[in-house]
């Protein structure tokens, strides 16, 4: 469930109006701003930036960008895109941060479904000029690029269907795989970049039962280098992405100095959809509410603005 | 242009009557299904058989199938269907076929257009239950895996700028690609699943200016694996495919025994986009018309069949 509240009626003229008067003249009304944009979702939100543009000539996303400023001007930016463009920003601003990105490469396009790692792939085309596997390959080599191009490229089956004989086949050349230290990874990298998710689940499952430990503890004892961790990284997202979500704020709220970036990317892209059951998993694993966290760990407009994301 | 020459009006409804006629009772009068789907487009003919099918309750393709034989089902059939659901019923096909089919698997997605690969992609998962890059990847393994699925994979950017530098430098990265026997091509399977086609063409030209030979020439002197055989087949379809279709008649027409599943993949996909420029280049080549070359190496309802959609 999300953690957004909008309110049914809302008029984008108003809206727009409000915003505004909000971003006139000297200083920036950023209660205004919160207040508005915090509220509504995401066919409002391009309804507002329509409406504005009509009455004012000019790009409400560009005069916010340049009104605003730091982790609160990125998290209204992100929130205010069109959710393929956001992902295609995201994964761009990934590949750009070179290692430290490809886990945000592989949690983007494995937690999409696979229509929507398409529209994030004609929303990359028509910001970047190029295809994301394009950036993705140029910047990467060896298994890592396998794996990842593999990722974003892949249009997964998204059907029901399980074949259990498969699943324990492929359970079985995983184990393999990961037990080698310098192994042939191809097989692995086949399987994770095609099967559909649904059977990808099946052969988690037989993974456990066959052999006694989950893959991702098993992977988690290896993975020592770059592509282990991205194996580890695709298998959770695939796996259980909320659980995934939940550590990723779990690390970006205890990191001395908070990872703002890991934050803002969880709550702007998943307020919509199902924040409230992160939220949950959160308190279970913390024993402490995730707006307390956030609360204690960022301030100013930026902390008003994700509190009222997560449904302050 | 198309060779297909089609009525500007018709009427599904007698189209389907005259067929029902036609496949009703102790034999079929093959004349008459070859006179009216011979001459319809692509819409006309799905129009013929939704109105056949709520006429008389039953699928007109099955009904064909039971009734036709040998090539000309098989060329009915494909011709029957709507172009990416063909497309994918080709793909399969070719999976199948194991080594023998890895050219058809490229020719098909290297000349669609990105769109198109994702329309055939989509078809793909409707009527097998299955990605079509998860299929190619399990059927095959190695560099060959990597290019195949890589091709079947990618989204490729569809603009049309060009950036010389990268053609440059890729030209070079697939000159030392191709001159190494044992060499390391996964830079060149990158550059030839990701790049876009215009990017890709601007690479080729640079090739050829800085090596003195075309890649296609070059790549044959090499071309002794299924690996680089498959490389040469992929720049060919990108770089000129209709100069790759003439071809590929050219070879269905020489063999002994004649490659019907060639000629009629080629006359079926390009009878409504380009097959007239591919008759005259076949013409220029082997001064001989494509339809005497075609009448005299074919009989039947098959040859008939063929003929009309060569727009005889």
């Amino acid at each position: 469930m999300a953690t957004l509240i909008a309110p049914i009626n809302h008029s984008p003229v108003a809206d727009a109006e409000a915003l505004h008067k909000a971003v006139q003249g000297w200083g920036t009304d950023e209660k205004s701003v919160i207040t508005i944009l915090g509220h509504r979702n995401v066919y409002q939100r391009q309804q507002i930036r329509k409406s504005y543009h009509e009455t004012y000539q000019e790009d409400l996303l560009k005069r916010l960008e340049s009104e605003l400023s730091g982790d609160f001007e990125r998290a209204v930016y992100r929130w205010m895109l069109e959710p393929a463009d956001r992902d295609a920003v995201l994964a761009n601003v990934a590949i750009k941060d070179g290692n430290k990105g490809h886990h945000v490469i592989i949690e983007i396009v494995s937690v999409l479904s696979p229509e929507e790692v398409l529209a994030l792939r004609r929303a990359y085309h028509n910001r970047y000029k190029h295809s994301l596997e394009e950036d993705v390959a140029a910047h990467t080599s060896g298994h890592l690029r396998q794996l990842l191009v593999g990722l974003v490229s892949s249009f997964r089956y998204g059907g029901d269907e399980i074949n259990p004989k498969l699943a324990k086949t492929e359970a079985d050349i995983l184990h393999e795989s990961i037990k080698e230290k310098k192994g042939n990874y191809e097989e692995a990298i086949r399987i994770l970049t095609t099967r559909s998710k649904t059977q990808l689940l099946a052969t988690f499952n037989r993974y456990r039962d066959d052999h006694g430990i989950s893959i991702t503890k098993k992977l988690l004892d290896n993975a020592s280098d770059d592509f282990h961790k991205a194996l580890h990284t695709a298998i959770r997202c695939i796996n259980d992405h909320k659980k995934y979500y939940e550590k990723v704020l779990r690390g970006a709220l205890k990191r001395v100095g908070t990872d703002e970036d890991g934050l803002t990317r969880v709550i702007v892209t998943r307020a919509e959809k199902d924040l409230k059951d992160i939220k949950e998993l959160y308190y279970k694993r913390n024993s402490v509410h995730l707006e307390d966290a956030v609360a204690k760990e960022i301030s100013g407009d930026y902390k008003k603005f994700i509190l009222t994301l997560l449904g302050k």
